[in-house]
């Protein structure tokens, strides 16, 4: 049980985030928010989508959002492109890492992409080759870890061939998401033990959603199994869309305050975490996600 | 990291719940609150309190609602009585067991009860001596275990003797209460694992508030350090005085999520807390602070 000395906070709240949330956003909001984010210190930050806005209007613009952004070095600045064409027009705009996804459960990869797991893999093999031959890295996400809205439980054994998979064909990091946040914190445990045998528990990330209130109790059962990546969102910004009104991505604020009283260090300001998180609330016209937040700016 | 099979949660949304709630509530409405928790399968109610109305306006009519609850064979509907005067009360009121509380920050006892820390726990031996003498088991509190919000950070060190002075007086249970929230994982295996040298894991309960969003990860935490009874508040019922609109107890429903996850019996349904929970939010025209509610009841 010796926890990590040092974690990484992958920040998804510019994608994952926005691209969950109802209100349209500008891009110089968009800018701002990630600048914000850079000045409060993450290291990785996952600023938008290569993808038709026909599909996903919150993430039109991504390219004038890398253009206007401030970045510092040493800084990740991460872009999600599930296909070709996304990864075309993520390396015009100067990306120099991207990510794709894929999912564990069979009817979502049906639902929300299209065709099967394993057709979704074989799409991203050009992906791969035309990123190598830029020198981008590509990080991999697997959804639907834990739990699937359509098939209800997901094993850790349907997850770990996924995630080899990704491992396998070059994504140099595998993130596991609990996208509708069902999962516990005995499913984490299990679900690392076991797909920590395809992919090596330095390559792995959590990704949590708190639909449930159990994303941060999955953090420490993950930190407990040596997992030291996490995806979080800022403000947890960013709702379920298979639940109207309930909780979406753990609020990137609660996970570091956590790993703060464990002596676990990220690199990242709370305050100004916190600031960043309340100027995009503000914006957005909503009540901030993050409890951490809610608590200090309480009266 | 062997986890109990079984875990008593012990219900204080009747009272440390509306003691916190702003809206008035009657006596039919907690009636009913404590009758449909009974229907959902909690086996330990704090029903009320016996104090001055004066002091805690939400907690009159106490003996009222005890007398107007079904009481279900085998489980136990407990009061708070901070003072002999409440103690005879509650006595009167045909109360079975009574719960009294200290505090482990000097500066909170003296604000919160207007006496020391050593004086609050001799107040309480004339209450111990006539619970005894009347076959009344009595639940100690000690509150402030990881923060006190005069004094910041508070140690395992002062809270154990505390602990140990209400085991040592005829406490058959001693519950530590996180009352601010601020406390995180580490802090919580390294409270139970000092105050476990004074007083035996299995007469320890833990009494978490999710004001910075840690309280199940605290529970977690507990649960791994053999812990196996947690107080929680159905619904989320009770804000937290200290830091305005922020939240206050950990949601019943939420603690009973996790345990059902990790193959813990309780003995609850969570469908019918569910339902409890989402009727008293609706009486109180609140929020259901439960995000295991929220999840399934969103559309």
């Amino acid at each position: 049980m010796s926890l990590p000395k040092h974690v990484r906070l992958v920040e998804v709240g510019p994608r994952d985030g926005l691209q969950n949330e109802a209100q349209p956003i500008s891009v110089a909001d968009k800018v701002r928010l990630v600048d914000d984010l850079t000045e409060a210190g993450l290291s990785y930050i996952e600023v938008g989508s290569f993808v038709s806005p026909k599909w996903v209007p919150q993430m039109a613009g991504s390219a004038e959002v890398f253009a206007g952004i401030r970045q510092r070095p040493g800084v990740t600045y991460a872009a999600l492109a599930p296909n070709l064409r996304g990864l075309e027009d993520a390396l015009a705009a100067g990306v120099k890492e991207v990510a794709v996804f894929a999912a564990a459960s069979e009817a979502f990869s049906q639902r929300n992409i299209n065709c099967s797991i394993s057709e979704s893999l074989t799409r991203f093999e050009p992906i791969m080759d035309a990123a190598r031959s830029h020198g981008v890295r590509v990080r991999g996400y697997v959804s639907c870890v834990l739990g699937c809205p359509y098939e209800g439980k997901v094993s850790a054994e349907q997850v770990a061939p996924v995630a080899r998979a990704l491992h396998d064909m070059g994504c140099y990091e595998v993130s596991l998401g609990d996208t509708i946040g069902t999962g516990t914190a005995g499913d984490t445990r299990r679900l690392f033990e076991v797909v920590s045998k395809q992919v090596p528990r330095e390559q792995l990330a959590g990704h949590f959603h708190d639909t449930y209130g159990q994303a941060l109790a999955n953090v420490y059962a993950s930190l407990l199994e040596g997992i030291n990546v996490f995806d979080s969102s800022v403000a947890g910004l960013g709702g379920c869309p298979y639940a109207k009104g309930a909780t979406g991505n753990i609020a990137t604020e609660d996970v570091l305050y956590l790993l703060q009283g464990l002596g676990i260090d990220s690199g990242i300001d709370l305050d100004r975490l916190i600031a960043a998180g309340q100027r995009i609330s503000t914006v957005l016209g909503r009540a901030n996600g993050s409890r951490v937040a809610r608590a200090r700016t309480a009266g």
